[in-house]
């Protein structure tokens, strides 16, 4: 898989944005001789941090950068790596990156600095996942237990699993081909223990990550409620409230609305079914529709229900609603608009939450928060991708598949799955060669990783 | 000004978002030892990449980044600074930085890193002003001369113009000094002749500098024109037609619609007045007002008429608000809709561009395009700030004032106002202490610069 020589590519590393510093990554075999060309240097000390003009293309100056030559293998690809830290914003970095890609570097697919950094050998799947999740992390949390995976944290504990089925295929292969007659009962009771403790574990993980979720990708929180309930006003205090680190999500169109923000140590996004379409025709059906789409999508549906009006079909129907799709979801019911003259019916709903029109978004932010801290009270291993819920779920269906042979003693079938379940956790870490998912995988990433 | 103690400053230097790199920078006396602290290392190598661990405050491993130190007097501040290149995204940098702050660096304001740098030396005003600009540079040619600044072009062309008054009074007083009755008439034709050189020098930058705003700041485009003549599609159309680099623009309401995106090589800004208002009642007296606020606050107006429909009282309001509000400004008048059957009359206005309901929205590119690169025909020097401007501005002033007191042969009067001419100059690179003045300028830079 690997080849001795590669093109070299080039990527921005750092988020598209305002800010005092860029940095341009370069890797491959050409990356030395780019950033000479562009500096003017005869030559680069490596990992050694110099101040230098860079010019572009055409020997024009288009900034003073700091260059950083990683010579191989001492890299993160194992290649050749250059990194130009520039001056930030939208076009010193472009600048940069044209007269690299015109000096023969190619610009890189997301993902391609840590495929390559994976086929040399520096990283496993495991951690190649962990940092790839790293940068995406929505809470402190989540990113402390990728930090332990990205330095092999799973990749040991996936070893120790493979290890230990190892163990009780080889124990088991030796005990029967010593054993005279059929196998004695308290062997195959032994085996089957041993396999079973082995499940437990799996399914503890299983079900911890599966929990967790939300903690990984980030909450989602929708807020339904019919119109005019209130929905814009709580969104924009919410906003207002905890406006630490809020930014527009990439993708989202003018017709949803989706905002992130920082609770506690959680970044959530809240997913808007107020919005623009209010004002539509069809404005009962498609509320009904986004409604549904947002609880969906979330975590943490948040419902309002409106005070000082009467109980009408649109909240009936938004109840019905919220109770047959919120399984595994967590729901906070509030009642707004306590300070106006009560009109809905007591009783109809168990509240969580009272609010008045102006004030009382404190009370809902730490009753988010709390409930986002639970979902992270243990600190057991996790699994951190479907590809990996998958592998780990393979592996228990195929240790399944061997009780059953194992009782009947048809010890190739046994055998077959054991080595099933070998493969399935082995392919966690490095899995047998499998192009199209890891180019899959690998083009999840971001760009410039 | 300079102390030998400071308090140590910290703040991320990249632009928040997602991405695979982000810096947290330190700088002052205890920059080295809180990154010892947080990395468990003994020592760092002055401007050696270091890979290693990165644990917080309470000595969990948060990250594995690259360390660099950058040893006093050798670095951005001239004070001791180090640099943490870890993992982009929200979370990772947030929580290292937590952990410097916690380890007793307080947070930078604005504008903080330079202004240590310009206090200890390392550059002058021209040169801070040019790299906080080139941060928040719209296009690759006021890079280009933001990249020169930095490096002290502009610096060279003050000190050029310093010089040349400062050799003109010394050459005036010893004349005159050694003049034994009134002073030649060609003695004072030559001195006048080198003052008026001086100010065509002068001048001739400020204008440059003045047309050339739009170059800098990044051109502002307003779309214009009554409702349902097309604004919506031809932005929409606009902003497919090369997204290469688009984004949100921060601190803009879910209200106003601003759009920036790349057209050659320049970063604009479209100032859209369709938006949501439409469908309110007050229709056309916010339609209006809109209109001329974007007007108003743009470099090049796009109006556009629809061919299709009669031409009414609010196509006659939108001709008069341009006419009367377009001075300074490039605008283009477009015929829309021209696939459909022609009703607006002939001849009212001269049109610049038609187009049709679906396509022809590259004509208006190119049109935009050659304008703006029109604005950048001249390579001559130019002021980047509004306080460069009007030290200009003064410097001409002063030297203008200087003419009567030379025929009149009032020396006194004469030299006084050429050295306020040689004070304004020198105060574009080096003020005279003002302590409130470095402090807004400081303040307007972007954090972690």
């Amino acid at each position: 898989m690997t080849t001795t020589t590669t093109d070299t590519i080039t990527a921005i590393a750092t988020a598209n944005g305002i800010g005092s510093i860029a940095i341009i990554r370069i890797s491959g075999d050409e990356a030395l001789s780019i950033a000479k060309k562009l500096t003017h240097k005869k030559d680069l000390t490596p990992r050694y941090a110099t101040l230098t003009n860079v010019y572009n293309h055409e020997d024009e100056l288009i900034d003073e950068s700091i260059v950083i030559y990683f010579k191989a293998p001492f890299s993160f690809t194992a290649e050749d790596v250059i990194e130009i830290q520039c001056h930030g914003g939208f076009i010193v970095a472009q600048s940069i990156l044209k007269a690299v890609l015109a000096s023969g570097a190619r610009l890189a697919e997301a993902g391609e600095f840590s495929k390559r950094a994976f086929f040399n050998g520096r990283i496993d799947l495991s951690e190649a996942e962990a940092i790839a999740q790293l940068i995406e992390a929505k809470s402190e949390d989540a990113a402390k237990i990728l930090a332990k995976q990205m330095k092999g944290s799973l990749k040991e504990y996936i070893e120790q699993i493979r290890d230990e089925i190892i163990h009780i295929l080889a124990y088991s292969e030796v005990s029967i081909d010593y054993a005279e007659e059929d196998l004695p009962e308290d062997l195959i009771e032994q085996i089957k223990d041993r396999l079973n403790s082995l499940k437990d574990s799996l399914s503890k993980t299983l079900s911890a990550s599966k929990s967790r979720e939300g903690l990984m990708q980030g909450f989602r929180v929708a807020i339904v409620g019919k119109p005019n309930v209130g929905k814009s006003s709580l969104l924009n205090s919410l906003l207002a409230y905890e406006r630490a680190i809020v930014s527009d999500i990439a993708g989202t169109t003018r017709d949803t609305v989706e905002e992130q923000l920082k609770i506690g140590t959680h970044l959530i996004r809240i997913v808007d079914t107020a919005g623009i379409r209010e004002a539509d025709d069809e404005i009962e059906r498609i509320g009904i529709e986004r409604s549904l789409e947002a609880i969906n999508s979330s975590d943490i549906v948040v419902a309002l229900f409106d005070n000082s009006r009467e109980i009408d079909s649109e909240d009936e129907k938004m109840i019905d609603l919220i109770e047959t799709h919120s399984e595994n979801k967590k729901v906070i019911y509030v009642k707004n608009k306590i300070d106006l003259e009560a009109k809905f019916p007591q009783g109809k709903i168990a509240f969580d939450l009272e609010l008045n029109t102006k004030s009382g978004v404190e009370e809902l932010v730490e009753l988010l928060k709390s409930y986002m801290d639970t979902t992270n009270s243990s600190d057991e291993m996790m699994l951190i991708s479907h590809r990996q819920i998958s592998a780990v779920e393979n592996t228990m269906a195929n240790i399944d598949e061997a009780f059953m042979p194992l009782e009947d003693q048809e010890l190739e079938i046994f055998s077959f799955h054991l080595n099933e379940a070998v493969k399935e956790m082995a392919s966690i870490t490095r899995p047998f060669e499998n192009d199209e998912m890891l180019d899959k995988m690998f083009g999840s990433f971001c760009l410039g990783k």
